[in-house]
């Protein structure tokens, strides 16, 4: 049995159960590996999701975390473009097969014999399982590791290795530029970034929100323009108008409304899962060859694009940074979308 | 009162009513009109939808018909693409603003302010009503008629106006080329032209049927595979494979395990317009940058583009020509998908 690295951290043991203290192993690295100390840790939405399986499949005990950033410590023989001292990034996978068409092109996050997820996932050996960012430490190949910049407050760059690549990846695939014309729905995790992102790349941004409430919050953040939807022809009045709406909301709300707000040839992209099946009218896409396509966090080429986008643009996220102990207060309050915009965990806390 | 031209032709004088014969005026062409002898027309699936008026806001008496080849008769003394005794044909539309987005860009099927449909809508002064192609003739602005070669059988040709160009364009848009991997779900008047236009442009045709008796007509019209979707398993062993799938099934089926035979970055376009809303899982979409679109006819350069491109490899319509008196049994059998795979009415009977 080879030697392993004694690493803490905290856990979901079984569904629906809190989060805890648990000490786990990881693999000393191998010739491709870096080690990483980890300094921060996004909590996402979709952490909360899979801790409590309500995706299905979960596998416990469960340490969740994938947005990740942290110092590298040691270097496996072979690694090249990473040093210990480095800062460095880990995002929601840290392997895939390397060679299907989708790994080839960089899409790796679409590999057909599946990406390996960074948690709750089995490692390329099909057995081992992997455990997240919400720990001392983590091994990972260094072609699934992200550099960092060190110009940017590293505790708001975490978010970016999930929310950030989760909206970037969308704007940049449906080719958002200057004069673009992006709306915005939902303004949590993802929805703050995607308004960043779209104004750095020179688009009019419109925030669709159902809360009056998130309208200051938006323009501080980038929008140009804000909709009231639940007002009255608020929606009709937008008809046509939209070239990419970007679609973070989870709840199960009507989207044909909303499709109608997109221009010919415009698509809306649904980044949030509802828990319940989109309800299409056909005619809200046939009318103006509109599109609703869903998208997937981004490969690592884009990923790394994305920070060095956000390092010189001076994009980050907005948090609230956290011990490791209020990790399930944490989790409680981002449900209820008491959060402005990503808890961050420090690390250090454990 | 301007001097008006007596029209014979077929109209559904009420909702659900059968058609009967029915005399009306046209317009005297006016200096960018041509007068156009029909000498057949397609009937085509939407014909049967509005003259039962199941879409909503049917206007009556209706002339239905969009699927329209005659030979100019008369041309307005401004008119310089068209004289007479030259083949024409007449699709969906018949006007448009010609000054929006979608207009300038050649897709006056989206104009902003409404294309006027050839049948149940109005012209441009919102209120004089259209008349369709179930008649002796017809008066067009010269922008919106297409020349029709004369190498091709013209009863063949008339399905083009419509089943042609809704199948072409979204080829087209989604830029179907040599080695493209294409699936085709529904062998009627809209699949079968998929199936030939898609296999002449050089893709990999695959039909997707739950009927096994439509597998021979499907290879000849030049499917190379065959998925007989109903066999269990059938639909899963191809997880990943189209590009795209032109989906012309107008009935409500469950669409998800047919997205999940996309490959990444793969769209199903629907062409027909199911009467219930469609269910989508969010996942469908998410994974593999997947898209489901819609497409509507096309504009008039590219239905054009599409005619050229029918006389060049020699492709038709399959079709059954039947007399003007035969109608409403044509109306029966195109409900229960008994014709091969398009009635024409041969005006001459009329």
């Amino acid at each position: 049995m080879p030697n392993t690295l004694k690493t803490k951290g905290y856990a979901a043991l079984r569904a629906h159960s809190s989060l805890e203290p648990f000490s786990f192993e990881r693999r000393e690295p191998r010739d491709h590996d870096v080690l990483i100390e980890i300094l921060y840790c996004g909590i996402c939405h979709s952490d909360i999701h899979q801790a409590r399986d309500e995706w299905g499949g979960s596998v416990f005990p469960m340490v969740p975390g994938h947005e990740i950033v942290g110092k590298i410590t040691r270097v496996g023989k072979a690694v090249t473009r990473f040093k210990s001292g480095d800062l460095a990034g880990v995002g929601c996978f840290v392997d895939s097969c390397r060679t299907c068409s989708s790994c080839k092109q960089g899409l790796e996050q679409f590999c057909t014999e599946g990406m390996v997820g960074t948690y709750n996932s089995v490692e390329r050996d099909k057995k081992t399982p992997t455990f997240g960012g919400y720990s001392s430490q983590i091994v990972v190949d260094e072609n699934y590791v992200l550099r960092v910049s060190d110009k940017l407050p590293i505790q708001n760059v975490a978010p970016l290795l999930c929310a950030g690549i989760t909206t970037y990846s969308p704007l940049r695939h449906w080719k958002v530029g200057k004069g673009s014309r992006v709306a915005v729905m939902g303004l949590g995790g993802l929805g703050h970034m995607a308004v960043k992102l779209a104004a750095a790349m020179g688009a009019e941004v419109t925030m669709l929100s159902t809360s009056k409430a998130k309208e200051a919050d938006a323009r501080r953040l980038g929008a140009h323009a804000f909709c009231l939807t639940s007002q009255d022809g608020a929606l009709a009045r937008l008809e046509g108008h939209f070239d990419l709406i970007i679609n973070s909301v989870s709840a199960s709300i009507d989207l044909n409304p909303y499709l109608a707000t997109l221009a010919t040839n415009g698509t809306m992209v649904m980044l949030g899962v509802p828990p319940k099946a989109v309800e299409l009218q056909p005619f809200s896409l046939i009318f103006g060859r509109h599109s609703l396509a869903g998208s997937l966090i981004g490969g690592i080429a884009e990923t790394q694009e994305m920070l060095d986008f956000c390092a010189a643009k001076n994009i980050t996220s907005d948090v609230e940074v956290i011990p490791v102990q209020k990790i399930n207060e944490a989790y409680e309050r981002t449900i209820k979308g008491d959060v402005r915009y990503r808890f961050v965990i420090d690390m250090k806390t454990l």
